[in-house]
């Protein structure tokens, strides 16, 4: 007996056939005496075309009724969930974020969670059994009663807030994947599912592009402390036995992670670009000549590497942009050189950047310098270096990314054996 | 300066590019410094497919579960047509059923409307000159916070409704017809579109068969006293001047109608049986017998016609029901035969029935007999006979429809001169 929330993504109710396939699932954990919340996402394809529409209606459209537009997606699904559960002898109802109400902020098309009211859905697990079927990735901005919408992927966001609000003991996302890996192993055939991983590890993983899950419901499920399991909603429902452990990885606080790897995984991003200015002066207000231009650009930096220089006067600063955004970024430099002052730009955009993800490594040293040797003795060249309490970034060719991976995840013993 | 409500419906906001003609309609009035109110349905087919997915979900769907998921078809135009207004430069909202609140009794998929606050709607035009888009169609429970839908065609219901809210000074109604005709002029070619049509009028011909207008939008438009004016969403805005009289019918109150005549129009249904029971008891409780087991099985009985008996002791019944209900109709009477008592029973499912309406009748004498020499003329035999205060039905052979028709127009001074 215990309180669940079960997310749903696209996939797995783009139609009729699928959304009884999900009430399956469901039915399994309610009859295994748990109180069940199910969060949805519209029907795969519904949300971009409600997106194609309001962009054809006008380029600039008005958010709030982008919100109103596109909400509608994840209202149907519920409302249909809720019809299939009941047509099979189950007492569900479907919920709005309005109805709930799942306050968000006033920013529409990317509203955060700021509050939400779980009184009544825990009152009707008491009272009638009943399964809460809520619609996904909005809520209202309480002060002018308009629907929000959190940004794509926002249900996992929405599972996760609605677990922590109803005092859930698990929130559970389905996905067409059946955990989280070591790696990609489409990279490496040896990537290993993790069978848990903690909340720090699991954002630098998500954030460095595994996309398993939206950044924000991890950051999220480590605020609240409310495990994430993520799993495959591929598996029948009636080969699961709700009692026993499933297939997936359960993303969860450092303390419940008994025998804890010093690395935990290996992430990997292709598209990035590196721009590197030589000889700019060492003094104060350099790096804002620098960076404030190209936030004013809405260009996302990422990697930002600056050495200490060795005459006091002139260093080099290397920086890392999504490849994306290079001739922008070039551009924005360029037309800045006179107040940044430097000699020289040189640049490449057939780079990557590969990460070394674990909490672990907090209370081991040598952690990275082992990476730099392995590297080396693969003759992969470093181009930049960057490092945090629990992870380590490499700047590399993108022609060797793969090598490197597979090269780090066989270092650190992620290899499946 | 005026304050309008114009109603759009389905094929109306088929598309984005539709929704573009829609909003040059409105921008048209705005342009002339009218308030204005848009009340709009799904696009063309949402509806439709919406009601699908509940019936695939579950034959035996929940109502309420229903209304979420059909309501959203609404909700999707209303941020659309929103967007397209201002991108053409018109301060413009969306505004769902519960927002506003329109608040419905608790008859989900066929709520009645009970209560509109239109004030905010009416500050907003007077502080911003913002015109409302609001979802037809849908409102909300109160006690229970859910949506609620009108049933099929409710968007015209919706319309008049919040033009009384909002004290409109009239209720535009754009439909795939110029107005409201004397009579079908696929029948009769010389059918004449009535300039102005007084609410009781319009009341008989909507229910007798005239598929303009929602039966109870009309009602509404009675009680409220609201103008409704039936126009055609093909015309070109641009073609339209907003401070001339375009073509279209004015439903509106009698007094309203200067020159009036004594027939309005000429309504016919084609989908009618007749069932008479020969020689039963004329006493108490028979027709009881006869109409109860009928209202029990949902079967709706039109035209009733009883004679009083020559002897006082039998007498013959007649009545209609729809063609498509006519099998299990006989098979209710003939199982309660024991009951009822009668000596045989005759029916006809080839029968269709005229109806002549007109207000007028009230204050002039012998408007029927008139009809029942011309179509003797004709040899058309009449089957059964039903008047009210402003109209008479005649129940006559199927195959004599369109003379029927034809002949009564002409008798009545309707058609185009």
């Amino acid at each position: 007996m215990g309180r669940l929330v079960m997310k749903f993504g696209g996939t797995s109710v783009a139609n009729i056939d699928r959304i009884r396939n999900v009430a399956r699932h469901v039915k399994r954990e309610v009859d295994a005496g748990h109180d069940v919340a199910v969060v949805v996402s519209a029907m795969a394809g519904k949300t971009n075309e409600l997106v194609e529409w309001c962009r054809d209606a006008s380029p600039m459209h008005d958010a709030r009724e982008y919100d109103a537009v596109v909400a509608s997606g994840e209202q149907v699904t519920s409302g249909l969930l809720a019809i299939v559960l009941q047509g099979m002898g189950i007492q569900a109802r479907s919920w709005q974020g309005w109805q709930i109400a799942i306050k968000t902020s006033d920013a529409h098309a990317s509203a955060r969670i700021l509050e939400i009211d779980g009184t009544e859905i825990i009152n009707r697990f008491g009272d009638r059994k009943e399964v809460a079927v809520i619609a996904g990735f909005q809520g209202i901005n309480p002060q002018t009663n308009r629907i929000t919408t959190l940004g794509r992927g926002g249900s996992d966001t929405s599972a996760v807030a609605i677990a922590a609000a109803i005092r859930a003991d698990r929130c559970d996302i389905y996905t067409d994947v059946d955990g989280v890996y070591t790696t990609d192993p489409r990279v490496v055939p040896k990537a290993r599912r993790l069978d848990k991983i903690a909340f720090e590890d699991m954002l630098e993983l998500a954030s460095l592009g595994a996309k398993v899950l939206q950044v924000r419901s991890v950051e999220l499920g480590m605020v609240h402390n409310m495990p994430v399991f993520v799993r495959s909603s591929f598996d029948k429902p009636e080969d699961i036995d709700p009692h026993g452990t499933p297939p997936g990885t359960l993303i969860c606080s450092e303390e419940e992670i008994m025998e804890s790897h010093v690395v935990t995984g290996i992430a990997f991003s292709k598209d990035e670009a590196q721009i590197s200015l030589r000889q700019i002066e060492d003094k104060p207000g350099v790096a804002a000549a620098i960076f404030g231009p190209l936030a004013d650009a809405n260009i996302n930096v990422d990697m930002i590497v600056q050495n200490v220089s060795e005459d006091g006067k002139t260093t080099d600063l290397t920086f890392t942009v999504p490849a994306s955004d290079y001739n922008r970024a070039r551009d924005t430099i360029t037309s800045s050189k006179g107040k940044i002052g430097y000699a020289r730009l040189d640049s490449a955009t057939d780079v990557s950047k590969v990460s070394v993800i674990g909490s672990g490594m907090r209370s081991h040293a040598g952690v990275a310098a082992k990476a730099f040797k392995a590297l080396s003795e693969r003759n992969i060249n470093i181009r930049a270096i960057t490092t945090s309490e629990i992870k380590f970034s490499v700047l590399i060719d993108a022609a060797y990314t793969e090598l490197a991976v597979r090269t780090l995840h066989t270092l650190y013993g992620l290899d499946q054996t």
